[in-house]
């Protein structure tokens, strides 16, 4: 269950570098490629001659040609040419709305007329000079809401990543859940406490002693249908946390986001966009490297849990109140899956 | 959807040549194997005694033995004897009519009444000295009748073959498609051309200055169940095409034998039959090994097209003139499955 | 099809030395792990509080804590803590009846209340200190009857076992069925033969001369649900078979321990317990390492016969004589389906 009228990553640009690339997207195979220009363009990957799947073929003049028999597709998903046919009464297939922004390729799979550019996310700090982003892609055999779940109750690093972000000052301090508008924001705050291993790295890198009590902080911010942005970092310990001068502080955004495949499955794409030695390429690509570990150890858990939903049908689950950021982000995306079924 | 009462190729003599070979066709796992003097013989899977599979066991004297508790089945389908047992009233399983011809196994999965052995293809070219074959097999996961549709409009060498087989010349020459008897043909012949590479390395193999212009032919020739045989060739330009004389061009037959396994997958029995240097061994390896990796261009193709029949329910395809070809196969396939229907 | 009031084995001890072992057993999900002072505890494997599989976690003074959030449910399947939560009314979950005993953990999926300890197979050679035990584990994609009736023939030696244990003689030898109480017993003794290859290694181990001719024994006895303890060896020919003095003869009981996973798969925990060389620790791995081979044979026809039954169903299977121990095996599991049932 998802609404169809919204933007989700499609992809990256990197992965429609060099030819199209077939993924499918809330139950759709979608072609994306380069159009005219270098502009993005996706399709149904369904060829109206013989159904063979377009993003096997090749970007020709800025058109998708298949790669079976040289029909060639528009951008509008209305047939351009073929050779030694007249291609005018051919059927037409879908096209859909697709933006290349913040460096993240956006689709909407629901009514293209409603398709407005200004919905989609802000994401300042990818044109910034002063941050620096890096992150991936996992194919995760779940709904994509149990990831929701779990990035909005960051409980579960206590847990889950003991070796890297968790600490039990975790589960020590309260979690604030409040609703913004279409917005759900979770946060915790953790003062005078010694920084877990990933935040000690980022402290030496930053020129700051690794060792100084700090105050940290985690806000977790949804954006229907499956955008979670978490504000995250350290700062030394009475400098105003969050607020700190960027010289007490190392901080960065998590940036998630959940793009369903199936009803149980979803693309994830993640990343940390940070706020301190912007212009380290190998910081980054360390960054990256322990990121895509960690959230590897999420990806055992959740794809446990979505067997279990299976399992054990018909089980009630618990919402407390370390849950409520879930909760609400699923009430959320329940309004807007019912309004879209009226 | 397939015929049964027609004669389809089970396996090559090499696949039995050891030990019984266990394989699904049209459906229904047969144990095939070399029986009494040699003679190939076919049998339900499957041991009356217990259910294990017979394809596990061993021929002894000419029978098969199950390799469970050593029930021996006569190519007959009748028990012919087990240790310690009286096997008279033991229940019979199917045998099928086999018959080695041409190099190939053939298996008619139907009423054995209706079995002719007359009907069974004629290779001529199987024990011509001045023919060499060549060939293999691939287990693919698409309808046979992807396959047939495939090979009737070779447009596709265009786009899926541009390094070995295709050039642009195919697309402008027109395709001619005719119904003779039950059989249908599609041609198209390119005059005053350069070959594409795989008939340039022909032609060098030949003695011919693989520069030369030359006419092209290309004529696929289905007979069902899911035969098509392609003539193949080039001939020096103006030398008279396909009816030049043997010194002047190089051709060969496209031999592909598909047999369903199930409705959505089948095995593709595949090679080249050639008329030139008959003699040249590394020339059939050589051939075999670059004929392998076209049809495996192919193949990702084709479960594409079949993921996309189940993607994309319902979707009316087009028939053009380059599909006729397939489109009149299908018609011929249809009509038998419905006689044999009623 | 399997009884649920009924000791299984669920795994061995090394299976939860170190982290706590999912397993599915009779269709449902477990979590084992080893619970306060050591003792074994099973729950069904799932969080109540997100759905969590439970066996991801870890053990925490004695109680198995989820490792996503941290819950941690006692070994009665009721909660007992969560950071900053109160637990008191959440749901509790399924604790399963477990033993450890004689080298193995033992489960009953069914009604805890019908749970009795004595009921448990005694396996006395687990500590004896004239026997010695080696095993292993098999996952195996049949019904466990299909294995019941594997071991309650031994026919089948002569056919899938050709190189260790078959050997012609066990074919002419008659076998002999009958039921005990809830026991049911296949026998079959061969004498004054050659020895197969298996049992000439354990000879030359024990000190007999290998090529002298021996009795050959196998009984098979079967206790519902699913343990197959077979007495197998020889002895000096004419000095009493089984019943001859131990330094006439190398016996040893084949352990066969068969646990439904789901109605198509089980969990087959096979071993030898032998009676002669206890402490030769290389003999073991030798036998073990030769059992596991011998084994592995019977999977691959146990697998494709069950493939049969789905892909012929309704034929009917003959009973034969030697197939009467898996028959009468069957009737009395039946039975005890069918009393759950009522």
């Amino acid at each position: 269950m998802f609404p169809k009228n919204a933007w989700y990553v499609a992809c990256t640009p990197d992965e429609i570098a060099d030819k199209p690339l077939g993924r499918t997207i809330c139950g759709q195979p979608v072609a994306l490629y380069r159009g005219a220009e270098g502009r993005v363009a996706a399709l149904e990957d369904f060829c109206p001659h013989r159904g063979a799947a377009l993003s096997l073929g090749a970007v020709v003049d800025g058109n998708l040609m298949c790669g079976y028999h040289g029909l060639v597709m528009g951008c509008d998903g209305k047939a351009v040419s073929m050779p030694k046919q007249r291609v005018g009464g051919f059927p037409c297939i879908r096209s859909y709305p697709v933006v290349e922004r913040h460096g993240f390729v956006w689709i909407w799979p629901g009514d293209p007329e409603r398709a407005d550019e200004a919905a989609i996310p802000d994401l300042f700090w990818a044109h910034h000079p002063e941050w620096a982003y890096g992150g991936g892609l996992y194919h995760i055999g779940c709904d994509y809401r149990l990831m929701i779940d779990n990035l909005m109750d960051l409980t579960h690093e206590a847990y889950v990543h003991t070796d890297s972000i968790g600490q039990g000052e975790i589960d020590e301090a309260p979690v604030q859940t409040r609703v913004e508008g279409d917005q759900v924001v979770t946060s915790r705050v953790m003062q005078g406490i010694v920084a877990p291993p990933f935040w000690q790295a980022a402290m030496r890198a930053h020129g700051l002693d690794d060792q100084a009590l700090v105050d940290r902080w985690q806000m977790s911010r949804f954006t229907a249908p499956g955008h979670v942005l978490i504000d995250v970092g350290v700062a030394l310990a009475g400098k105003g946390g969050f607020e700190a001068d960027a010289r007490d502080k190392v901080s960065a955004i998590v940036v998630d986001f959940m793009t369903p495949e199936t009803e149980s499955s979803h693309w994830y794409f993640w990343g940390m966009a940070r706020h301190f030695q912007p212009d380290d390429d190998a910081l980054t690509d360390a960054i990256r490297a322990g990121q895509g570990r960690i959230f590897s150890q999420d990806l055992a858990v959740l794809e446990a849990q979505q067997r279990n939903q299976r399992n054990f049908p018909g089980r009630r689950l618990l919402a407390l109140n370390i849950d409520a950021g879930g909760v609400r982000a699923r009430r959320i995306l329940d309004d807007l899956i019912q309004a879209e079924a009226a």
